[in-house]
């Protein structure tokens, strides 16, 4: 059994990044600046975007974070999002889900433009990664495919079983791993809540992406001697032996899974850090203007 | 075995259909407007056309059609899909593909406004499909949705095979099938030419949509006793027995796997009434604004 790193190989990006940087900055170009719009005291939320700020700064990129009280309205958010649309020292933005209930997250997610959106959320993003068109596509998906490429998984003609539907991991992963590419090509199957046959699915699976957000859902007896499982799981399960009292736990119970696998990720260190990397790298490419030109 | 008669669903949807248009007019509206580009002489193309433009009328709608040689430039098209966007009397139109290899595709599609893209190929609504929201679903896949769901086909915790992965059909359907709604909910498969393990995937299903392009692909010894197949193949093959020197196959065949099936849909008289009946259904749901309301 091999880990997938994700830390590491988040760390290797990182450098590849802030290479990429200099060389932006060398060629008389500008740092990428990535703004986040943060609403409201949720302890994820505040742990995530202090997390993106601090690796925008350790790769070289400029950051704002705009944080307001759950009070904001509805329309003072879009007020913002239009000001960062419109404003061009900002490349790439995002808006830390979830929103207070009222405030629509689908409103404010079609506000932004799609050429800044680096979160990969807008419908055009999402339409254009289904079509196989060059897009941002979403960083936990864009992360798991990275991740994937830097260990050489096969993928080709494989049996991958993404586990969820949900629009931000479990829809783009399987319409990723469906695609004509590498990593793609193969044949995937979504399972989700209301799959009667999710066990011998998973039993067939050369891949398993766990993405049900059921801290340790899948166990020994579910996984084929030798397959490759990507944990997407990130529960916060109270504990008593953190100093935060909690503890991330993904979908996967590592302990008995792991010894069956040719490749499995841990949580953490898995696809935290390639999801927080691959939103970076988005940001490089808005900086860059690779994906849209103007 | 009973048959997924789209022939007979559709004549019932155009009747359904007209009645919507006469209402709209008693209502003081006028009748919905579809118009199609056509471009050069393809066969499949001009009887595609002909057979939209024929039920356009007999639904009640106004059509047009924009007939173009094959020399016309990439900029005469786009510049035309800048008119029909303009033009408050077209509810919705399409460009009828394929288009000749000197004008992108792509290009073109995106040219169109989203509001009065009733094939639904336009990465916005391509996106708020994969996202759940409302829009123009493309006309196969809201056919074959509209035919499951008249003949009140169980799909909860199904199991579907979709087979294909083309942006129209296998891509689309995947999605459908397995969102939260009915019909889907079911566990679903993409299959396609990479699958290493395509006919046992293809005997565990309950559902299997066709969409290979292969004729005959799907054979007897590849159905489960009882499923469901829906045939979306139409594959024009060369006949002697027919005036027009081809015959239209499916993707399955029809005579051995039928009798295996619960359902199955025919070719021809299945999935294509329903596609050029769901077609008529977008441009009723543009032309009264039910989708985007501006």
């Amino acid at each position: 059994m091999q880990l997938l790193d994700g830390k590491a190989i988040a760390a290797q990006m990182k450098q590849e990044i802030a290479q990429e940087v200099k060389q932006l900055i060398a060629q008389g170009g500008r740092a990428p600046h990535l703004a986040a719009i943060l609403v409201g005291n949720d302890g994820g939320s505040e742990t995530y975007v202090a997390s993106k700020v601090k690796t925008c700064h350790e790769v070289g990129f400029e950051s704002s974070l705009f944080r307001y009280d759950n009070s904001i309205t509805e329309q003072a958010i879009l007020d913002k999002v239009a000001a960062l649309n419109n404003d061009p020292a900002v490349d790439g933005f995002i808006v830390q889900l979830p929103l207070p209930k009222h405030i629509s997250e689908q409103k404010v997610i079609e506000a932004i433009d799609y050429r800044k959106d680096v979160d990969g959320f807008h419908p055009i993003n999402v339409g254009r990664m289904a079509i196989g068109l060059p897009c941002f596509v979403s960083a936990t998906p864009a992360g798991i495919v990275e991740l994937l490429k830097r260990y050489n998984i096969e993928t080709q003609g494989k049996h991958c079983v993404v586990l969820g539907r949900s629009n931000i991991v479990g829809k783009p992963m399987a319409m990723l791993m469906a695609q004509k590419a590498y990593p793609g090509d193969c044949t995937v199957t979504v399972c989700h809540s209301r799959s009667k046959n999710l066990k011998e699915m998973c039993l067939s699976a050369d891949i398993i992406i766990a993405a049900l957000g059921v801290p340790e859902f899948l166990t020994a007896d579910m996984v084929k001697q030798g397959a490759v499982i990507v944990d997407v799981g990130t529960t916060r399960v109270p504990s008593t032996t953190t100093k935060s009292g909690f503890k991330l736990t993904g979908d996967v119970k590592f302990d008995e899974v792991a010894p069956k696998c040719s490749y499995i990720s841990p949580v953490p260190g898995g696809v935290g850090p390639m999801t927080i990397i691959s939103l970076m790298r988005n940001t490089l490419l808005a900086g860059q203007k690779a994906i849209y030109k103007d």
